[in-house]
């Protein structure tokens, strides 16, 4: 895993070879980014069942399984791909286990469903941001909070993936990029990103983007989610509900890219997507220095909720969802394909 | 001068003893709030008068004195404080010299009207304090911006003498205070003074406040202001104008602070009020240690402009100020003691 943690100046590599590492990786946010965060807890689920099958009966290995999905789960509590992913890694290890199989066997096809997640994740990021780029006017000037690049959803990215599928399409859009507080994933990583493909980009600080949209021309703004309701509440990184309110005040669209592993079917509104907090080191240090008095209290949620009468738009790999979202989410699912290869991988394991 | 760049860490004195540390203190923010900006103007005047006086003949000092206002002006753009201060003694070193004068008398009048300016200040913030505090329920919660205590305005303070001002009247008030990104007012000042008073304080990034009003009881904002215009538009520290636009999407009242010298009779909007953009590198930067790739663009506006349909009240020295602006900022001025106190004190010059 590129340590996320050391970039922009360090780009150094951390080797989760265990499961614990990866638990670790998650947790200290040397991995992030929800679909990120979902195929690396693929994997961790598949090297800790794999490891354990080699010791254990498949009575016994079925009865540990679930608090593979726990402790994975309870790393990071807000993004559900990460759900998603342990769901199905979950599914078809039982369904392997409910049949004779060798513990090699079983390594192998629970590896290759990880690595299929992977690949998916790949694939789907493409069609979202192709998808996503027919959005973006030629010369466009857009904002962008955090990181929604290769990064944190692999491959073209989602947000961040839109913006450069409009770049390489010669649509020469501008980027203006939140820093991000209190971690400043957009300074370090979104700049970063940006940067290696050329794209026109521009730093703010997260409390400038109502003096741009009244001083100067933007014409868009998207962000990525890490869990969506059904009826279109969008949970993503602290500060894109405050983005989202300047925006629908400045009428400026604003849109969420995510694949469909970002919507949680059991969540009916933001009220019931539980947001993580944080130390509050993160706020009061920066680099490790205090930027503070000493002994002050401060808040750090990690997340907030962008209702869905703020949202313009949900790009996902079927296509842009547009309100009343409870409609256009329920029908993006009935002709996903997502379901449906799901459910195929267990067929297949079996 | 306290140096407020190095607060809270270190407590060290700056002092300014010619014009020309003046200038440089209030151009690399050792002072900084717009009143306290104004009086440190008005003793940089004062100073360079009196210098001068003992040079040169009145005639000559005469045609010099514009370019001491010019210089001062030219510090700091947005702050209307400064301009006030500075016209003060402009008018009042003109009225001076055009009697015969020693310039031992001329050194001590022109110090003593930068000396009753920054009086004036501690008694108006006071009243500003009282006034302001009427409007905190007991236990109400409140988020800040930046830092308009002591440090930035004299005495009480204005949006901080308020709530200093609940807290002693034991209102029993909570503050979350916006770090204030880039440079950090309101994590390094707010957060310090604060705890001077024990006031109850958490600190928040500015992209939070959304967060928080859709998920606790958040009662009021109130900030500080560095130039109104005669319609109500109101520069602040950048950041205020996203606050005052989230405050209004979830209707929890937004108030200014600012003594009479804050208003600009010259600026008919907010489009007429100059915004100071200040070096990238306060963005990229922070302690000095890059928080982004190298070579990045950033953007540093200092100010933005908060349109008066979004304030509920503008707390003055003459009492609360309440839209339509236009009609209650020119009662203001009507009843003000300050016009006329400057008059006398041009009339008491003479």
């Amino acid at each position: 895993l590129l340590d996320q943690r050391k970039l922009p100046g360090q780009l150094e590599y951390f080797d989760a070879t265990s499961f614990d590492d990866l638990c670790f990786a998650i947790k200290e946010m040397i991995v992030r980014g929800a679909p990120s965060i979902g195929v690396a807890a693929a994997f961790g689920f598949a090297i800790e069942a794999a490891r354990l099958s080699h010791m254990l009966k498949a009575e016994n290995l079925l009865k540990l399984l679930p608090s593979i999905k726990e402790k994975l789960d309870n790393t990071r509590p807000t993004a559900v791909n990460l759900h998603w992913a342990t769901d199905r890694l979950l599914a078809a290890a039982v369904a392997l286990l409910s049949e004779p199989i060798t513990s090699d066997d079983f390594r192998s096809r629970t590896l290759s469903l990880a690595q299929e997640i992977f690949d998916e994740h790949i694939q789907t990021n493409c069609k979202i941001s192709s998808t996503g780029a027919t959005l973006v006017k030629q010369n466009a000037s857009i904002i962008t909070h955090c990181n929604a690049g290769p990064l944190a959803v692999c491959g073209w990215g989602t947000a961040l993936g839109i913006i450069r599928f409009a770049h390489f399409a010669v649509l020469n859009p501008h980027v203006y990029v939140d820093e991000t507080r209190p971690r400043n994933q957009g300074a370090k990583l979104t700049m970063w990103e940006l940067a290696q493909d050329k794209v026109a980009a521009t730093l703010i600080c997260d409390n400038m983007s109502g003096y741009l949209m009244s001083s100067r021309k933007v014409d868009m703004v998207i962000t990525g989610a890490d869990r969506i309701a059904t009826n279109g509440d969008s949970a993503n990184k602290i500060g894109t509900y405050n983005l989202a309110v300047v925006a629908k005040y400045h009428s400026v669209p604003f849109y969420i890219a995510a694949p469909l592993s970002t919507f949680d079917a059991v969540a009916k509104t933001g009220g019931d997507i539980p947001i993580e907090e944080r130390d509050s080191i993160e706020v009061t240090h920066i680099e490790g220095k205090s930027i503070t008095a000493q002994g002050v209290c401060a808040l750090n949620p990690a997340f907030d909720v962008t209702p869905a009468q703020l949202i313009d738009g949900i790009v996902t790999e079927v296509g842009i969802l547009r309100p009343p979202y409870l409609a256009s989410i329920a029908a993006a699912f009935g002709q996903s394909t997502f379901v449906r290869q799901q459910n195929e991988n267990i067929q297949y394991m079996k």
